[in-house]
Formats: C-alpha cells, sequence, structure tokens
C-alpha cells in the first residue's frame, strides 16, 4: 500500500504515514468517507480546524486502466453540514498514485491571512508562501504555476469564492490544457481549502516510477475489453464524444424533465437554442474544440473547449448541467452568456450547479430579471470583487433564497437540485432525496433507466421500482468513485454483463487479489453506510432525506407530482 | 372560553370561531405552541403559505392580575427552523383579551407585492391596505396609527425587516406611549408576519365589556398577595424599578461571565461605562424617565426612556441584554452609541440579541472593526436602506459568519446566546442548549441561582445541579408563559412558598377552576413535550441539543469549559 500524506496547515508540517489497516485497501471516495467518519468530529463547524479536507486517488488511477484518473476530495461540506465526496477529472489523481500517495490529508488552520502553496514531488513536500496568487482567479493561478513549474504538473487550487470560505466555492483542477475547466464542485470543498489558507496544490510525478501492477498480461487483456466496452456503447462511444453531456438537453426537455424557470415546468420553450447540437455546431464554427478527455487515458472524451463569437477561447469543460443551470433555470437563452458564467464560475472557483440555481433564485427574488443574461452575469462579478452581493451569491441557492425571503428553493440537505425535474424523473429524484451527499444526479444517475433505456427500462413517472433502481445506483457509484474511475463508464457496464467482472479483474491483476463483483457491490454498500452513519452523528434523520414541499406541486407538461413517503424513501439506502 | 380569530392573508377574509375543546384552558405559549404542533407541517417554508403566525393573549391577561399582560407570539421559526414562542408586553394581549380573543391566526399568504392592515376592535375585523405604511419603520407606523386610531390602541407592526423577511426580524409593539419598544424578539417571527405581508395589527377594546371573573372576592385577594410579593422582593421591587434590567452589567462582570468580544472572556474593561448605575445617571441629567411599566398593571417597571446627549429622546425600553450585545460583546463603550443601536433595530424591526451578537460577527470577520461603534450604525442602517449589507446583518449572527466565513458563531439551533456565559452561568447554558427554542436565557434563567441568589444557591461553574435547576426553571417558565405573566415575577415566586399557589388561585378565581400548583407545573410539562414533539418532527435531534465547539475552550476569567456530554444534556426535558 502507498502512504497517507498529512499537511498540518497551522504549523506548515507533513509527515508520511503507513496507510494504517483500517484503511487498507481503500482508495477515492472509499477512502475519503472513511477517514472523515474516523477522524473528523461529526458537530465541528466545517470550517474550524477540526474539519479536514482529503483528497484520495481511486485504487485503479495511475494504472492504464482506461478512464481512471478521478480524484475523490472529501470533507465535512460547509454547505450541508454533513459528509462530502466531490469527484472530479485532471492531472493530480494519476500523480498522486505514481508517487505512491494513497491520500493527501489537509489538517487544522492557521490563524493569519498568509496563504500557502504545496507542492509535491518525488523528492517529498515543500510548503510555500502563496501571496503572490491571492485574489487572483483560477485562470491566473493556473497559468502561472504551468509556467512556473512546468507544463502538466497536477494543479488543485481555489479562486475568491474559496478564499471567501464560501459555500458555493469549488475547488478546480488543471485539465489537460493546464486551464481549470475540471471541478470538484459540489459542496464547498473549495471553503474548507480556503479556510486552511491553502491557495494551490501542485503535483509533479516526474522521475516517480508506474505503479506496479502484480500480473500484467491479465491486467492487459482486461483493461483490452474494458475499452472495448466503451467504445461500443452508443452514449460512451457516440453521444458524449460527438456532443459532450450536453446531448442530454434535447432529450432531456423532450422527456419533459428539464427544469424551468426554478422547477415550474419540465420543458423549455427555447432548449434548442441551447442544446448539444447547437452547441457543436457553434464550436466548430468557431474552430473550438468539441471532444476532449479531461485526463490521460480517458477514451470517452466528453469534454470541450467553447470559443466566443470572436473566435477565440471563452470556456472549456462545458457541461449539461452547467447549461441547464444557467439555461433553462434561468430562463437566459444565449450560449455565449450561459459560457461567460460557466468561465466566471471556473475562474472564480464556483460550482456551476449550485451558482447557476442560485441565479435562478436571485430571479425568484426579484434580485435581476428572470432571463436577463447581462444581469446575471454582472451579479456573478460581485464574487469576484469580494462585494456583499458576492457574499450572498457565492453561498449558494437556500443561502440566497433565504437573504431575500424566497420560499420556492430547490434544495435537499441544503444542495442544490440539478438538472433533472424529480417528480417526472423518480429515479434521480429518490437519489436526491436519500444520497448522504445533498440533491446529486451523480450520485445514482437514474436517468439510465428512466429516460435513457440504459440498463433496463423504469416508468420515470411512478414511484414503482424507482427506489430499487436508485439503491443499485448508488452502491454501484460508490465503488465506481472507489475506483477512480469516471461515472459515465456506468452506461457500459449497466448494458454489459461483463462489466462490473471486467472491474474485478482489473483490480485483481492490479493488486493480486480475488474480488468478485459482489465484493465490489459490498464495497459501495460500505462506502454509503459510512456516510449515513457520519451524517446521522452530524444531526441528520429520515426528515432531511426528502424534497423540499415544493415538489408536491405537479409539473407540466405531463403534471405529475412528487408523492413517496417518509418510510419509502427510507428503504433506499436501509442495507 | 374565547374565540379564536382566523385571518387567511390571501383571501383577506376572517372566521371567528368557538376555540375547540383540544385548544380549552390553554392561553400564551400554551396555546401558540399547541397550535403550531397540530395545525401546522413541522417540515414547511417558514415563509411559506402552509405557516402560520398565531398570538395569544395569556390565560391571565386582561384579568386585573399584576404584571400579567404578555402576550405570546408563535409560529416555525425562519430562524432556528423549529418552534417559537417569543413574548413580549404592550397594550394588545389585554385588549384581545378583552375583546374574548384566544388565539388570532395568521394563515396562508398573499402572492402579490401589497402589505395589509389588520383592525381589530368590538364591532370586528377589517383588512384594509397598508401600502402607505411600506419601507417606514416601526416608529414611524405606530405614531400614524396612534394618530388614525387614537392613543392607547395595540399596535403590532413589522419594520423594514420583516418586510424583507429576515431572520433577525421581530414584531414590534406599542408601549404605553406608542412607541415600538417592546418587541416579539427572537425567532424571526416578523419575517413570518412580512411573508403573509401584513404590516400593522391595530387592537382597539373601546367600548369591550371587563374579562369576567368567576370569584372575585378571591381574585382580589389572591391578586392583592401577588402584588405585596412582588413589592417585597429586592429584585422585583427594588433592582429593576431602580435600573431596569441594566442593573445586571455590574452583577454579571463580577461574576465574571459578561461574554466580551465573542466570548473570549467573561469580564469586560469598561463595563462601567455600559453598566445601569451609568445609564440611570445619564437618564436622570438628560430628564429621561428611569421607571416604566411596559403595560398597564405591571408593579415591576423595568422599562425607561433614554435621551441623547441633546436632551431628547433616544431610544425606550432599554435593555441589559441589548446593552450586552451591543456593548461588551462588540466591545463598543459608548452607552449613546448603544443606545442608537437599539432604537434603529426598534425601527427596523429587529431583535436587539440577535443582532447585537451580527455586529460582533460582522467584526470577527472583519466587516467593521472591534469597538467601531460608528461603523457599527452605518453597517446596521444598511438593513433600512434594503442593501445586500442588510439582508446579510438582518439575517442573524450564523447568516452573517457563514457569509463571511467565520468558524466561532456562537448560537444554538441557530439562534444567537444571550448575555451570559454558559461555561460560568451553567445553568442558564443548559438552558441555552437544551430549549426548543435555540439559544434563550428567558426559557429557564439559571442565572437566579447561579449568580443571584434567588431560589437557593448552585456552583455557576459546576455541572452538578444545573441540569436539575434548568429543567424546574424552564417548566416554571412555560407555565408563567402561558398565563400571560411576566417572566420576572419568577424572582419572587422561586423566593416565596406562597408564590405558585397564588397563581393557581388567581386562575381558579378568575375561571371556577380547582387548579393546584402541581397541575400548573404539569401545564408547563405539557407545553415542552409538545415544543419537543415538532422539533422532532422538523427533524432535530439530541445533536441539536447541544452548544457549538467554540464553549469547548475554558473562558476567563475563571478559565471554565463547557463539558456537558449530550447525554446528560438530555436528562434535562426528558419527563
Amino acid at each position: 500500500m502507498g502512504k497517507l500524506l498529512r499537511i498540518n496547515t497551522k504549523e506548515k508540517t507533513f509527515t508520511f504515514e503507513e496507510t494504517p489497516d483500517t484503511y487498507a485497501g481503500l482508495g477515492g471516495r472509499a477512502l475519503t468517507s472513511k477517514m472523515i467518519l474516523d477522524e473528523v468530529p461529526a458537530t465541528c463547524h466545517p470550517l474550524g480546524k477540526n474539519n479536514k479536507l482529503i483528497f484520495a486517488p481511486g485504487v485503479l488511477s495511475g494504472s492504464p486502466a482506461a478512464d481512471s484518473g478521478r480524484l475523490s476530495a472529501g470533507a465535512k461540506s460547509p454547505l450541508t453540514g454533513g459528509i462530502k465526496e466531490s469527484n472530479a477529472g485532471g492531472l493530480v489523481s494519476q500523480k498522486l498514485a505514481k508517487l505512491g500517495i494513497t491520500a493527501l490529508v489537509l489538517e487544522d488552520k492557521p490563524e493569519g491571512n498568509d496563504y500557502s502553496l504545496i507542492k509535491i514531488d518525488k523528492d517529498g513536500v515543500s510548503i510555500e508562501s502563496a501571496d503572490d496568487l491571492v485574489k487572483k482567479g483560477n485562470y491566473a493561478v493556473m497559468e502561472t504555476l504551468w509556467n512556473k513549474y512546468g507544463k502538466n504538473v497536477g494543479v488543485l487550487s481555489i479562486g475568491q469564492a474559496g478564499e471567501q470560505c464560501l459555500k458555493g466555492a469549488s475547488i478546480n483542477q488543471a485539465d489537460m490544457n493546464g486551464r481549470p475547466g475540471r471541478a470538484h464542485g459540489r459542496g464547498g470543498l473549495g471553503a474548507v481549502m480556503g479556510s486552511k489558507k491553502i491557495k494551490a496544490i501542485v503535483v509533479d510525478d516526474s522521475g516517480a516510477p508506474r505503479v506496479e501492477i502484480k500480473d500484467p498480461d491479465a491486467f492487459k487483456a482486461a483493461n483490452k475489453r474494458w475499452v472495448e466496452m466503451l467504445r461500443n456503447h452508443p452514449v460512451t462511444g457516440e453521444g458524449l464524444p460527438a456532443l459532450g453531456t450536453a446531448v442530454l438537453v434535447n432529450v432531456i426537455n423532450e422527456a419533459g424533465t428539464l427544469p424551468t424557470k426554478n422547477f415550474r415546468s419540465g420543458r423549455f420553450d427555447h432548449a434548442q437554442a441551447i442544446s448539444g447540437e447547437t452547441m457543436a455546431e457553434t464550436i466548430e464554427k468557431r474552430n473550438g474544440i468539441t471532444t476532449e478527455a479531461c485526463h490521460p487515458g480517458c477514451v470517452i472524451k466528453c469534454s470541450n473547449v467553447y470559443h466566443g463569437k470572436d473566435g477565440n477561447f471563452l470556456t472549456c469543460g462545458f457541461e449539461y448541467e452547467t447549461i441547464w443551470a444557467f439555461g433553462a433555470h434561468t430562463t437566459i437563452q444565449d450560449m455565449d452568456q450561459i459560457a461567460t458564467l460557466d468561465k466566471m464560475c471556473d475562474d472564480f472557483g464556483l460550482d456551476t450547479i449550485e451558482t447557476g440555481v442560485t441565479i435562478g433564485i436571485a430571479m425568484e427574488g426579484g434580485m435581476i430579471a428572470w432571463g436577463d443574461g447581462q444581469a446575471a452575469i454582472d451579479l456573478l462579478s460581485k464574487v469576484g470583487e469580494y462585494a456583499p452581493e458576492g457574499k450572498i451569491i457565492g453561498n449558494g441557492a437556500l443561502f440566497t433564497g433565504d437573504a431575500l425571503g424566497v420560499d420556492r428553493v430547490p434544495v435537499v440537505k441544503k444542495q442544490a437540485l440539478p438538472a433533472y425535474d424529480p417528480r417526472t424523473c423518480k429515479g434521480v429524484g429518490v437519489t436526491y432525496a436519500t444520497t448522504p451527499m445533498g440533491a446529486d444526479h451523480t450520485a445514482g444517475y437514474g436517468v439510465t433507466a428512466n429516460i435513457l433505456s440504459v440498463g433496463g427500462t423504469i416508468d420515470p413517472h411512478k414511484n414503482e421500482g424507482n427506489i430499487e433502481l436508485s439503491q443499485g445506483l448508488q452502491i454501484a457509484t460508490a465503488a465506481v468513485d472507489a475506483a477512480g474511475l469516471c461515472l459515465f463508464v456506468a452506461f457500459a457496464v449497466l448494458d454489459n454483463e461483463d462489466g462490473l467482472p471486467t472491474i474485478a479483474q482489473m483490480l485483481n491483476a492490479r493488486y493480486g487479489l480475488n474480488l468478485t463483483p459482489d465484493d465490489i457491490l459490498e464495497l459501495g454498500k460500505s462506502i454509503l453506510r459510512n456516510e449515513k452513519e457520519f451524517n446521522k452523528k452530524a444531526g441528520f434523520t429520515e426528515i432531511d432525506d426528502q424534497l423540499p414541499e415544493m415538489f408536491n406541486e405537479p409539473v407540466p407538461p405531463h403534471n405529475v407530482p412528487w408523492d413517496f413517503t417518509i418510510e419509502d424513501l427510507q428503504k433506499t439506502l436501509n442495507f
């Protein structure tokens, strides 16, 4: 096993520690969640010295397994008050794994206002002043660091939002072009990093050996099947590479489950203007990039580079959920304005889902007009100015709703709902309600069987079968997050009997183990149990596993309400 | 029994309803808490149509019983998310009782932005436009209404804070001079009134009969003993009349439990400058009033009128907790600046405790400098300007701490701690932690036996005996709140064996009952059980019955930490 790297941010010291038995064999979300349960007092203040910010590569990260370069970040969440794992691509996961680091743990907090930069390479760790980076956005920070430390170092950094400890703050990762298009977005983990006065972390694996593969031939064979599986599935092999995740705009709108004007309708009249098809056309016309990987070894390549009217770079990693949040949810129809808002979020270090939903709440509360993209840009710019409006908006949807007296705020466990109406996509609705993460589509993506006919078909409007759907997906997703695999592999895994066995074979070949698919699912269950236990200790009850009352209203065009009982929802993670 | 007056704020209709059996015999807090438990869905949004705002006179209100003119206001709290009863003097309680109204219940909420005024008199109810009062502070509103409806009508109104639905918003009552010096301060009930677009309620009991007394002679005899008891106790007969509640500044500072600079010390070097003695001297020098009642029939008269340097009116109802919150807590030393902040809170309709603690948090977060009174005044003025800073500050201490990334915020159940350090006044600390109201000294005033040697003596620094102290006081207080009696009668009741029997005799004579003191205490218990049940249904657990981790640090000068276990604290209301 590798080592835990613990950094005391107050004393500016570090220790490498043999991974103790209790954490052995765990990676990614399995490790961050277990460590938080064991080491973070559940009732501590998320911005206090007792919280820890933990980064853990998945157990396949660093290996040649396709799409295995995702990094888990975990802490007690400033947004939800519960446990949080937030997952992103980029370069750091594979580099940490190659450096033999199982987890990077930031502990304690300094008292002053000085920021530090952590540099990790094969020779050790240095903790340097980051005062030259303070008040800079992630674009400038990453450019500076790539210029200083060489291209292709992995970078984790916070922008102005993280410095202000805002609940919507993300931790951004340099993508393969050194831009902050990848983010540990959800749950405000950037605020935890800001509270510990760490502006950036640079990970350089130059000179590090490859990760050890116990059975190289078996690994190679399994990975070959794995790549084929991903390339042959219509979603991971065609839809996502061609149009990115924005392929979903027209699909979800057609299904009547694209939340529009703060969840008043499931259909947006102007969906075409913000669709994946329109986006791809625009990108091509302006010489952007429609198909790009977020980390080496990805074969899905759902990312992109979006240029502005002038043909110059405007934003990158421009995703469906972002386009929805700033688009249909707020009724802004201009793709360039939405791209600008995305870029600003990446630069300030803000979760685009939380922030987009928040802009809609600011419209609901009369702060700016519905659909006014320029007003949204002006309002969001206040975050970069450290202005009072920014301290409202940057703290997310519930906070902004509370600031403005809005009683219609779509959150679960204080986290904003993503881009699928739970009433007409009940599989994901059950996930929103019950995942320990707060409303999060990636925790159990019921859109698969509800809308996309992946892994079977379950009526998205009826309750029947959707508890079971969410349960299965939440368990599998937790395991996928522990492996360091991209969530999108699930499309292929759900439609291939050989999917889970292939993952088991890669793990077995990598570590010399004898895991079965059942072992992997048992790992997923244990992750969820740990997360629920932390939340219980933090004061969560079944009352927190519900949608807010606004969803009792039926949503057009299908006029379906949300009507699961508390008791039924509790069955979801009752194992 | 009297009638329930229900007002539908959306339809602008009202109904008088016979008080149903389930609410029979209940008044004040007993009635508001029972109605909220029975009629308000515990998980509803506090600003939504499903919350109800309920005003109930105590069961002795309207009678000649001394100090029985307190009104209970109840709702699901926008600040705590739990049940709330907030209690104030003024003219409304006695007038509602004389009009035969057991409770006034505001239901539903309108959709537009038009405000209404509710006028209640012996002929019925009218619901009128209040558009001429919008954006006006409570001083102007009350002056307008007394001019329009006659002096001595009872008035409940909200200022700019309530209109903005801020969590720190109070509902103010006209005092005997028609000024908003009395407030249902805690828990943000002004925001509930604002969400229902009710700007003011005018209660005129002209022409109403006296309340019926079943046994006038017995009542007269009991009330005579009651008045003697209040007049003969050193606190209610001497300390409070002479110096008001500010008599406590020097006492509490001397005891080392006056929270200073956001609870960093229990002693304030400049306590003398903000003491009751200094205040009384200043009031006399400037021809103010040191001794005034908040409602007719009060014999304690702890209120006052404070003039500015120019000899003109500056503020009224200037209380110990207010002086502490804006004074020792923020380290502001200038009594006139503190009086100005008090006046602004009364005018905007803000809880002075929540707001004073919030100003300290703004200092903690670097928004303004410690001890800078003028900066505090400038910042608070933003609430009246509907500015973004005001939407932060007006939402209270936790909200402001979250806006500024402050991890040292003294709240329980999201409500700011009042003016006694829980570490060195553990009897009140147990109350802060365990009362269903959120941190509230008035829910079980352990200062009595901890510091004042009233009702016995219990070491304020040791855990022993303080659970039991808080338990007894919480039960008795709930009953006192149900009777409509001022909390301060407790001083006399605790030191007189004849206290509780005398209250029972007044109730029996008023209603023709045979209550014993035990019945009264059983009522207190049932109130607390109802409140705990509501909170449980709203998602509260024993985790919410704790102080935040900042209180684990010992506080000078006595260097005592807070170290009750969750299990011990749960014994407090375990009946």
